[in-house]
């Protein structure tokens, strides 16, 4: 059912900086950073040969990531992201199984315009799980 | 300088029961345990089209993943694993960042076989990387 690892999200308490790590210290491409105001986070993202890392940061009011930040201010691997091609079928089959699918149940459209559900951390070894459909 | 995601390695409460889920819930291609008695895991790989994922669970006495799995119950993220073509080249760029590099500082025979080194999460973000030469 997963397919590739589409991302790795990284929470970062200061941004420029942690881009400019990877840039510069790790050598690795970085983009530029794009606000998702529907998502609450400025996000910079690095391109791997393989997949990519999300770095995350906190936009505006009530933003997702806010919290997990503040416990720990270091930052720290915030969810990693599972492609799956048929978003529907996943979340019925999750569901079956007893794993708990986080909100509404419906998917969102996500970062990438693509459709997104996050799955219960308690329920896949304490990683907060994405699923999006490509 | 970084190259591919080799893994992310997530430590597990019940092995038997995250394989069964990445297997029969989540559809991947799971390989059967393997002691890793020098590093004191025991490792599950997951095989995704673009890279690997790591279950770790803890082998013997001092494993460096009891504490981790102490103050994570659920399980968790431990660390994710960068490539690198050149070890000791990396190494000393990121000394010369002011990044720490954990233990001797010499590379040791990791999972895999080849020369790996570990950096201070809170040197990069709070995530705890793996270099491997490959």
């Amino acid at each position: 059912m997963i397919g590739r690892l589409n991302h790795v999200a990284i929470a970062v308490p200061d941004l420029a900086a942690a881009a400019a790590q990877y840039r510069d210290t790790l050598g690795a491409m970085v983009r530029d950073p794009q606000d998702e105001p529907d998502h609450g986070v400025t996000v910079v993202f690095i391109e791997l040969p393989n997949t990519k890392i999300e770095l995350l940061y906190p936009l505006g009011e009530n933003s997702p990531i806010a919290g997990f930040l503040e416990k720990n201010p270091a930052g720290g691997i915030h969810h990693i992201c599972y492609e799956v091609e048929d978003i529907l079928a996943a979340r019925d089959r999750l569901k079956a199984s007893g794993a708990r699918v986080l909100g509404s149940g419906e998917p969102k459209i996500g970062a990438h315009g693509k459709p997104v559900l996050f799955l219960h951390p308690k329920d896949f070894n304490g990683c907060l799980v994405e699923l999006e459909q490509v």
